[in-house]
């Protein structure tokens, strides 16, 4: 999506390739709001600790990191020895894996690349092939979101104000996003709407990546404390909620997201809002029969406990913080623990559509179109 | 309520009187939780000054403090003319009151310590009757917050989960607190419980100061993102929640609190769970209609944008920040804005019960019990 540095305005993606330099391109989210920056790997364990590190994250972006990185690792190779290069392959595909190990996207991008270089019958043809896959599986992830796109569009009208929690956009994927991407869609159409972003504690991604993007694509926004929605809805000032999901369940509909997003989800219902989440079709599981089954990761206390965050004068100059230099500060007492659940689970009954690029579906509608929505594909 | 400073523990209340010094003596809050610290004001300027910049905080603490300021400023009187010495009183009054215009509490206790002080015939024997009448005032709250325990213990019963919002605790009044009350009588009756304290942005009163009230009296507690009890009560993990009221309206039952009371009111309704609000009589309104004409404060967006805390190492030596400077870090993206409403408005049917100093009773029993509650009083 578009981002203006220095009052010029480029189209960026989170993950490209550079072919003559054979360097991953990625924008250093870990920078992100206060500094937009394009990194590039030298090498595939460049590119391994680019992922573990979080310089990039999201589901489809480091996806595509990974099929990248699997590219990069390959051409880097010397020789003509198949069978030295699969070793070297395998080497490779294992360092981008361990990077993330509970990752799902990085593992299924790799395995797409390998199934399409095994059509090469020498080094050099599966090194093309590699790299052909991996822009391929970038490509594909694009189109989805495009499509999701297309498809939510038509549910953003003139003069809505739209809530949406975390980050599920351009940041996450290769480019448009998912939860965003109905939002660019619409602002594409001429269409003019509000957007308020959950701050999304305890990582506050609302309100450092969403809020970016936003402004970045000039959508008109404000951030909102994670609290706030139930009285906004209240006062008849939301109009609808789209969220992304992690992982969403095909035998039941539930969908698994930030921690937070069941809370949105039930207060919508309250209010007769309609409630949307956004998906590629990758993200469906298939196999899990209950969502009280998936894992939700505790994570480190200190999320909940303190703030991440660049020096700043409260109220004067707000706009324009003093120091680049990003800190954590402790909030909370300091004799406290803190409990910090990941994720939560929303069940169907709260949510009145999963927009993916085939179509705007119920919930409950996703096992019966499994066949032609992928499942066992 | 106890407070441990050096190893050494000690009981304290929020706001006192030296009447050696006539002085107030204030807990600092604004250095809590990171540091324990009582502070003099030596007349009533001071003690205004010390309202109007948030040293004290909470309806029953700055009543008491406006109520001990006017005894103060009486008492620094000097003279025999009582004409001299009304204007001085008006003075001292309009003085204490413009610390924070919107208050009434301030006005409140003032109100009866002029009553009280009436009775006086001479300069002298008014000033004596103001402090007695400042220090009836005190003893009173603590008496009223001490019945909302009594009343709220029988509630809480060993081994609970009880989630708390915001603080109502003893710092917010004279002593022992509203929602904090039943835990501590509880706790007196040797019951064993948990409390999660929702971290309350955006201006994170219950990670800061419910969590060390909690630390202090030694209270198992965990703080929480205002995002997590939405899941941990669908996970069964939360049996109460007991929380405060800036203003309940005696003729609906309705509760205006902190944002973010009524999210998790409606997540409260939705599991089952009971929600009380602890009160004290004093915040009933007996005159408001609807709890939609109940103004909502527009607060400044610093405080949504970024967080105040200490400089800490976010994972090494967690629980103790290496510097005790407090400073105001920007989270949010430099370039957005945000929305910032300061409380919402809970609708009686979210509610199981109000606990007051003379009974537990359904919302909307409120109205019917008027003249035993003090309507018109």
């Amino acid at each position: 999506m578009n981002v203006t540095v220095q009052g010029r305005t480029r189209h960026y993606r989170t993950v490209t390739f550079d072919h003559a330099r054979n360097a991953v391109l990625l924008v250093e989210q870990r920078l992100l709001p206060h500094e937009f920056k394009i990194i590039a790997t030298k090498n595939f364990r460049e590119t391994a600790a680019a992922i573990r590190d979080m310089v990039v994250r999201g589901a489809g972006a480091i996806g595509a990191t990974a099929a990248y990185g699997l590219a990069q690792g390959a051409l880097a190779f010397r020789g003509h020895d198949l069978q030295k290069f699969r070793r070297h392959v395998e080497i490779v595909c294992q360092t981008l894996k361990a990077a993330r190990p509970t990752a799902v996207d990085p593992v299924n991008a790799m395995n797409g690349v390998r199934a399409t270089m095994r059509a090469g019958k020498t080094v050099e043809e599966q090194q093309k092939l590699a790299l052909a896959a991996a822009e391929e599986f970038a490509s594909e992830d694009v189109a989805h979101c495009e499509a999701i796109g297309r498809q939510g569009a038509r549910l953003i009208r003139r003069g809505m104000k739209i809530l949406t929690h975390c980050n599920a956009g351009w940041l996450a994927f290769v480019d448009v996003g998912t939860a965003t991407a109905p939002m660019y869609a619409a602002q594409a159409q001429g269409k003019k709407f509000h957007v308020f972003c959950d701050e999304t504690r305890p990582r506050s991604q609302g309100a450092t990546l969403t809020a970016w993007e936003l402004a970045q694509q000039k959508i008109s926004h404000q951030v909102i404390a994670d609290n706030a929605a139930g009285h906004l809805m209240q006062r008849g000032e939301i109009d609808l909620v789209i969220v992304g999901s992690d992982r969403t369940l095909g035998r039941t509909g539930e969908v698994a997201n930030k921690i937070g997003t069941y809370t949105k989800a039930v207060l919508a219902k309250r209010h007769g809002i309609p409630f949307y989440v956004a998906i590629p079709l990758s993200t469906i599981d298939w196999n899990l029969k209950r969502g009280f089954d998936i894992p939700i990761e505790e994570r480190c206390e200190s999320e909940v406990l303190g703030a991440w965050g660049t020096m700043a004068a409260p109220n004067s100059e707000l706009r324009t913080p003093n120091s680049d230099r990003r800190v954590y500060i402790r909030v909370a007492n300091p004799a406290s623990g803190a409990r910090n659940p990941g994720f939560d689970v929303t069940p169907p009954e709260l949510i009145t559509g999963i927009i993916t690029p085939a179509g705007i579906f119920k919930p409950k509608e996703l096992w019966l179109r499994r066949r032609e929505l992928g499942f066992g594909g």
